[in-house]
């Protein structure tokens, strides 16, 4: 295994030590228990949105952490769902009088320390489950879809509308509308490696790529071989845009989100496909984002998300967000 | 090779498409000969900033194009120097009459062919040469130091200079001060693959790291064990400082720049280990960059770099900035 650490079992807490030291203007990072939230948390009368799950997919969540985004982060261990009683501490945290929203990915072990932190916090709160991944019905880690780059888009949209004043109730609804808006799917080329296993999380031939695989490595829809960017860009958005149904002529935000191991030159070949599939399906791309947003460590490969936009989402999405990995209008 | 590509003598021109359209608020891509500029450009009165190179270290340079940075970048095929008539027909299209700044990296290749194309530009011009790699005196494409990651805080200094209405004269003096002020060394755990090779550009040993790496894959300073981070951060900085001789209370911006295939979680450790060190040599981050801004393709190995920060430089460096991959303050 060759990564940059020091030991397997440091590589967490002096990863976020280092994440809390460059962004000190922007976020406190917190231990026993571990959550990062903004630095002029509590944000009185705002709903405070917190997320989390397994780390190895930076920057979500804690570079996510700032004005118009997220309120607190909890990261897990690497590919590890971190606990409730982060979850409770980053509530007890960040709410400032208006109540807590959970925004949560679709894993199992996820989802259910959630809902232990949700029954031990008594503030008024609420929870939206991401669920955008097409690729499969059911997951090694999940029942039902998977919640994966489409995460990043609710955060960033309820984030505004929370800023912007909505309640706890109006937040809950639009981050569900947001994740019923939005569909994904992923490829990878290779395998990432999870420190503490010190090997490749699977293996695939020289030829082969795993579409629909999942953000930690699990399997997807197909081992296959591999094609060129047009055909995995048309297979993916094939499978989004079957699920999605949207109207032609509709307006979409286009999302290509590398996995962390595929050059940026490739990200942005992959848009160029996928902005090709879009006009030829009469879709008007509205908003674009291309880089490593939901990374699976040193994975690579990407995915492709659709977000369905009316006006009041595409305003919510230029509003201003001041993180450390997403930052415009300040 | 595992790329998500079409064809590989289509991969600039797909990736730049990509690019164009993905930021066709923030840049016009041209082809023929190619160049991203400002989609503003020309910009009256201002001294427009002109760089480029081989691609392959996306976002540098053409992510680094608009208010506040770069007015225009040429791309050359992957890891292979643009041709005189790029940077030519860049500058007659960006310069708004105050003439233009050439921001060369020191490889063999680009400053031959800058130098042609400054013979050929009639307007009024001068160059910046950047140096900042302390690794090595001479190298595979290189007589004298690589210009490496400082280059783009030279680019975002002096572009945010030259917006605020600094002179030809005074932009030139500014950016051969900051890369004086600047210097960086990286270190490889894998190589990375030019497309149109196939294969990648060096072999390396499971348990090897090339320390003093260039960011096109060359020799470094030396083939050694692979070590932990702390011990690595501790060998790029004494090169660095030992080098540099910073003042003790010195102000500095801390860079740890990733090569593309290491994960960011890493990249925060490497800055939590390189800000130990600086905390003990009595140096002051007063300024810090995280990320993969200047790439080695998918390369996993990462650059530090330390820029000696006066109240000047660190004003300049605080100053609006809006480009595809370095945004704030509007």
């Amino acid at each position: 295994m060759k990564k940059l650490i020091n030991q397997v079992d440091h590589v967490l807490s002096e990863s976020l030590r280092g994440f809390g030291a460059a962004h000190a203007d922007l976020v406190q990072v917190h231990r026993d228990p571990t959550f990062v939230m903004r630095a002029d948390a509590p944000v009185k009368g705002k709903v405070a949105l917190i997320s989390g799950g397994g780390s190895g997919h930076e920057p979500l969540h804690a570079g996510f952490v700032g004005h118009g985004m997220l309120d607190a982060a909890c990261p897990g261990e690497v590919f590890t769902s971190p606990t409730p009683d982060q979850m409770l501490a980053a509530a007890q945290a960040v709410d400032g009088g208006a109540g807590v929203l959970f925004i949560v990915k679709n894993y199992a072990g996820d989802v259910m320390n959630f809902e232990m932190a949700a029954e031990m916090y008594e503030g008024a709160q609420a929870s939206v489950l991401t669920n955008d991944d097409v690729a499969v019905e059911d997951s090694t880690f999940t029942t039902g879809r998977r919640g994966v780059a489409g995460t990043m888009v609710v955060e960033k949209i309820v984030g505004a509308a929370a800023e912007g004043g909505a309640d706890l109730a109006a937040c809950k609804a639009l981050g569900d509308r947001v994740n019923a808006a939005t569909r994904s799917m992923g490829v990878a080329l290779t395998s990432c490696t999870v420190p503490a296993a010190g090997k490749p999380t699977f293996e695939i031939g020289e030829s082969e790529m795993e579409m629909g695989v999942g953000i930690h490595g699990e399997p997807g829809r197909e081992r296959v071989a591999l094609a060129g960017a047009d055909e995995i860009a048309n297979k993916m958005l094939g499978a989004i845009t079957g699920d999605l149904a949207p109207a032609s002529g509709g307006k979409v935000l286009l999302f290509v989100n590398g996995f962390g191991g595929t050059p940026l030159m490739e990200l942005y070949l992959m848009y160029d496909a996928a902005a090709r599939f879009c006009a030829e399906a009469g879709l008007e791309v509205a908003r674009s984002m291309v880089g490593n947003y939901i990374t699976s460590l040193e994975m690579a490969g990407c995915s492709i998300s659709l977000t369905l936009l009316d006006d009041e989402l595409a305003g919510l999405w230029d509003k201003p967000v001041h993180t450390a990995a997403l930052r415009w209008g300040r």
